[in-house]
């Protein structure tokens, strides 16, 4: 009997933060396939493979890349460029490529005009992270029930799309689909204006003739608003480097607020403020308990959760059962039994039916090994 | 042999988050007097003293304060004035007063107003709090290592002002002491700038008309900037009406900062705009590490870690004893022994303390009722 073909590794290009969490969420979500790992940090490296986030390190770009399935470009945007230049002449025909910069746009067409046509390049932007960079903050929940936004390119193939969105749930995430330049505008909004202002807020107090009393008096509420400022400035570079016009144009939306609060406290329109403060309130906890969902428009490359990316990494039999235990696609049908049944995550679902899996083929193979024994003659 | 004189009970006015959270600190640091709680909601005098946060709920202020030694005014910043009227014909002579309200200017013109002659008004600002309110939310480490304002009012007495400055301490606060005017200003810059700058952020990107993407693609970054935003709006309402003037200035101040990125960003400064977002980092890490030390002004009032507060609620013995426990006075000498046992907290010493001292009590009432016992005739 033939040994079954290996399927391709996953490669992971830079192993700080992103990408050793990556690496991690995958194995603790059941992914299988092994991870190769390059940094130009040897230090982290080695670390990522103590951790458990890669299986091995890769001494070179190209040794990482070389006969991957998957490559995950995990690296600041300040040096995507120059990864995508060193695994370029190495990647394997039809392997799905993907990144996770903090803006869109400027990757894809980086991709276009660097990567080679026989690879696709998926974009990706997990909405995750901390404030303290490095390999030895990395955890396997760093993604967990956080957007993952995914930038297909015009001609990537299906199933590199169904790939990466599958890396998105496989790792616990939410998968949301949008172009690149309505990413970048969202992520302006959302997360680069208001890392500019967590940081403008810090240097402003930092910088006050009476630090040492405002300092010795902040408490928590001025560590939470200004946690953001602690993060890496050359990501922080990166992103209004990239993503210029869309942060200007927030920033300007924000100082505007601000303004607008400033002349309510001024013409003492204290009922007017008390007003913008509970609907604030109000919707800030809806928001909470009831995230809005994002409608996905209807696309050529229907979702299915994973199946691609589980049908390259562990075979498709496997990826069959798997996707048996996600939840029910939009228009299908629940039985009475499956609507009593406590909702659990996607990802959960996902560990779980690997496991399931694993064990029955575990089991079989057990049972396979003990009729071979059996039938060999006693030595 | 007579009994020793029980100690003043302490009262707390307001048993929402602040107020219940103080009853629980003060219980977990070792205080051993009897609290008594009062709040217009019933539901939550009930619910405090489940949570064993005061060990009475009073029916009305009066009953609540009556013969306490130290009152807490805990409530809103709006309702301080009005709490303090229904107390002020029925506080003891000689009692210390305080409150925990966000500002303290205008809460210690209240108190010269209103409170009679014979008590002492010590004000209070504990820099700690959740944007969650409700008795339900109260925690006992709530304070523990946060900032604590004692703004004590010019004619105050030493012993009150010992009481307040113990009562910070004793639920594991850091006092610090400062005029009203100087609170209030520091207040704007670290918190209330920062709680309408959390508010407008909120509301700005709740009111696009993208919210369902935005909302959809926002990460741990915007919920934390925005976490101010669930605050209570009636606290929020108390803060400006009673700061509105700082509070315009460090509005102004967080504008003009956010103007002076927006310029870098337009001009492309990138270096001059990384020199910032560096600063901030490096600044933001060193200010976690070892955050900047009020100097204590020399006052006629030595801080003596709660001495005061210790007499009052659990005798002089036993707050000599636990003063012992307490770090040493800057410029009192160490012996050998005690510089080389590892740091710990004031707060977890004080507890140490205390449960020292109870113990060694228990055992000395212990040992005596069996001494007595066997004095006694067999019945």
């Amino acid at each position: 009997m033939s040994e079954p073909k290996a399927p391709g590794e996953i490669a992971i290009i830079g192993l700080g933060l992103i990408g050793a969490s990556l690496g991690l969420a995958m194995k603790s979500g059941g992914v299988t396939s092994k991870i190769a790992g390059y940094d130009t940090k040897s230090g982290a490296g080695r670390t990522a493979e103590k951790m458990g986030a890669v299986d091995r390190v890769a001494s070179t770009p190209a040794d990482a890349v070389s006969g991957a399935s998957i490559v995950i470009v995990a690296v600041p945007i300040v040096n995507v460029r120059e990864a995508f230049t060193a695994i370029a002449p190495h990647l394997s025909d039809g392997s799905a490529v993907t990144d996770t910069a903090s803006t869109k746009a400027e990757v894809l067409r980086w991709a276009r005009e660097i990567l080679p046509a026989h690879v696709d390049f998926v974009g990706g932007h997990p909405m995750a992270g901390k404030e303290t960079p490095g390999t030895e903050q990395a955890e396997a929940s760093l993604f967990r029930g956080k957007p993952y936004c995914i930038c297909p390119t015009i001609d990537a193939s299906p199933g590199a799309i169904k790939a990466i969105s599958g890396l998105a749930a496989v790792v616990g995430a939410d998968p949301l689909f949008m172009e690149p330049d309505e990413h970048d505008q969202y992520a302006a909004a959302v997360s680069h204006m208001p890392l500019m202002a967590s940081t403008a807020l810090f240097s402003l107090i930092r910088s006050s003739g009476s630090w040492d009393d405002l300092g010795a008096v902040a408490g928590p509420g001025f560590k939470d608003m200004t946690r953001l400022a602690s993060g890496d400035p050359a990501l922080a570079m990166g992103i209004w480097r990239t993503n210029r016009e869309a942060l200007i144009h927030w920033l300007d939306r924000m100082i505007g607020e601000l303004g607008r609060y400033r002349e309510m406290l001024k013409d003492a329109q204290d009922e007017k403020l008390l007003e913008a403060f509970t609907e604030a309130q109000v919707q800030r906890d809806s928001f909470l308990l009831e995230p809005p969902v994002r409608v996905q428009e209807s696309t050529e490359v229907p979702v299915d959760k994973g199946k691609a990316l589980m049908d390259m990494l562990i075979g498709a039999k496997l990826a069959d059962n798997l996707r048996r235990a996600m939840p029910p696609e939009p228009g299908e049908k629940l039985t009475k039994e499956e609507q009593a049944a406590p909702r659990i995550s996607m990802a959960d679902k996902v560990a779980e039916g690997v496991r399931r899996d694993l064990e029955k083929l575990e089991a079989e193979r057990a049972a396979k090994d003990a009729a071979t024994d059996a039938e060999k003659p006693p030595e």
